[in-house]
């Protein structure tokens, strides 16, 4: 039977797991918002997020309680101190949505991204969904490989924020300044949800291996 | 006399306020090489920024080593958590200010920032300069009122920023797309960095009084 402790300790992983589903909501409904123009979806994402700050909140509270009063070592230890982090990730990743939402509802009603570069925008909100997603699965089941894995896909947004350059600055672009400035930033905000997802499924790996993933094959 | 223990905990803070004048001076050539158009300081930068990360892992390793070997309780826990978290914010900043450099040396020989705007960017830059020396010295002396002080000042960085969209969505931006784009995501870069320079500065609260600065007075 698990002690109080233990179940405690449990329990911050279910914690980051819900966050991380609360988080791929967000993406989803401000790439929703993004790319109809509707701006009740954007108002959802920005005021859902104070609850996502509040799960923060409880997560650091649970994290630091378990230090003070249980001292945890070892693995117990690299699980306290791997919620700390992946939590804060978690959290930037729901403001990031945040971003791309006011983006929307700063355009509405009209839709931020021109048609021609639609596809490329919503391939990148796709990938970040998709990676926020696994990351969900990767907390779970403490799937070291698939942490890796979600690691060597990062490649794949890359590419897409160069194509979405590569458009923008092309002589075809009709769509002025305003809405290039609104892409070349929704691909960073969905870059960074990216590249945020890769750091939480690092830490997993640290946890289960007690390695960072540098040193085990990424 | 101070016993080893305490002394390593010391330490921890002497690492932060080092890494934290490593990312001023990132910050200030990264800044240099984008206003002058220079690619040699932008490749300073850039290589630099790996001694960030190694300075970044020792201060990790030390801060675990501390967690599992002496099992700190109170202040010297909040002193251990709140030093994880300072050095993964410094080393983003250093981060942001690579990115700038690369702006600048994609463009070089040329100036990213067209002469109408360099007002604009270099007080952004100045801002984001300051913020940061003011932060080591607010980890050098635990000041809590220069770390409330800060958090104030953000609204600089904000309007700043408010200022450079105005110009660059004018009628009168005659720079095109490209260098609209760039400075978008420069005051993006900059703002960054003075959002994390206000969070560092905000686990210094927490360090000293124990409460996050939400609840003194912030």
């Amino acid at each position: 039977m698990r002690d109080a402790y233990h179940e405690q300790l449990d329990s911050v992983f279910d914690d980051l797991t819900g966050i991380c589903q609360s988080v791929q909501t967000a993406v989803r409904l401000a790439t929703e918002a993004l790319l109809s123009g509707d701006a009740t979806i954007a108002e959802q994402v920005i005021s859902n997020d104070a609850d996502i700050d509040l799960a923060r909140e409880r997560v650091e509270d649970k994290a630091f309680g378990l230090l003070s009063l249980q001292q945890p070592v070892a693995r117990d230890l690299r699980v306290v101190v791997a919620a700390l982090r992946m939590v804060s990730e978690l959290e930037r990743m729901g403001d990031l949505s945040v971003h791309v939402a006011k983006i929307a509802r700063l355009r509405t009603p009209f839709v931020a991204v021109p048609e021609e570069i639609r596809p490329t925008v919503a391939k990148m909100a796709e990938v970040a969904e998709d990676m926020v997603s696994r990351v969900s699965q990767i907390i779970v089941k403490r799937d070291v490989g698939a942490a890796i894995e979600l690691g060597r896909d990062d490649e794949v947004m890359d590419q897409l924020r160069r194509t979405s350059f590569a458009q923008l600055l092309s002589d075809d672009w009709a769509h002025g300044v305003e809405a290039a400035v609104d892409i070349a930033l929704l691909g960073r905000y969905y870059e960074r949800i990216a590249d945020h997802a890769v750091s939480v499924a690092n830490r997993v790996v640290f946890v289960v291996t007690g390695e960072n993933p540098r040193t085990v094959g990424v």
